[in-house]
C-alpha cells in the first residue's frame, strides 16, 4: 500500500479532481450553466462515490482521498447547474 | 487482480468515464463551449493519462480500461472547446 508508484496516483488525482475547480469557477463567474450537462454532473457524482468504495475495498489511498474531494466538487457543480442552468 | 470488488471499479468507471459523453453531446448540440473551462479539459486529459500510468503500475484493470477511454473523451472535449469556445 506504500509502493513508490502511489505518488503517481496522488499527482493524477490533483489533476482530475481539481479540474472541476476551474469549471466551477467559470460557471459562477459567468453565472450561467446552460452548456453544462446535468447528466454529466450526476454521473460524475455517482461515479466518484463508487470509485471511493472501490478505493476503500482495494486499499488505494489515492483513490480514497481524491474521490472524497471529487464527490464534493461534483455536488457543488450539481448545485451550480440547478442555480444557473436554464 | 481478480478480486470480487473489481466489479465496483468497472461500474464506477462507466459513470465517471461516460459522464463526459452527455457533456460532449450538449456542447455539440448547442454549438457553444463558452462555459466550458479550458483548464478543466486540459487537467482532465493530463490527469487521466497519469491515472492510466498508475493503473498499469498497480495492475488495476478498471483504472487502465476507463482511463484510456476517458483520455480520448477529454481530448474530444478539448477539440470541442477549441472549436466552439469563444
Amino acid at each position: 500500500m506504500s509502493n513508490n508508484y502511489q505518488i503517481i496516483g496522488f499527482v493524477a488525482g490533483v489533476f482530475t479532481t481539481f479540474s472541476l475547480v476551474p469549471q466551477l469557477y467559470r460557471v459562477y463567474k459567468l453565472k450561467s450553466a446552460r452548456e453544462i450537462s446535468l447528466a454529466f454532473t450526476l454521473c460524475m457524482a455517482f461515479g466518484t462515490l463508487l470509485w471511493l468504495t472501490y478505493g476503500i475495498l482495494s486499499g488505494s489511498l489515492p483513490l480514497i482521498l481524491w474521490n472524497v474531494i471529487s464527490f464534493c466538487l461534483a455536488g457543488a457543480l450539481i448545485v451550480a447547474k440547478s442555480r444557473f442552468g436554464k
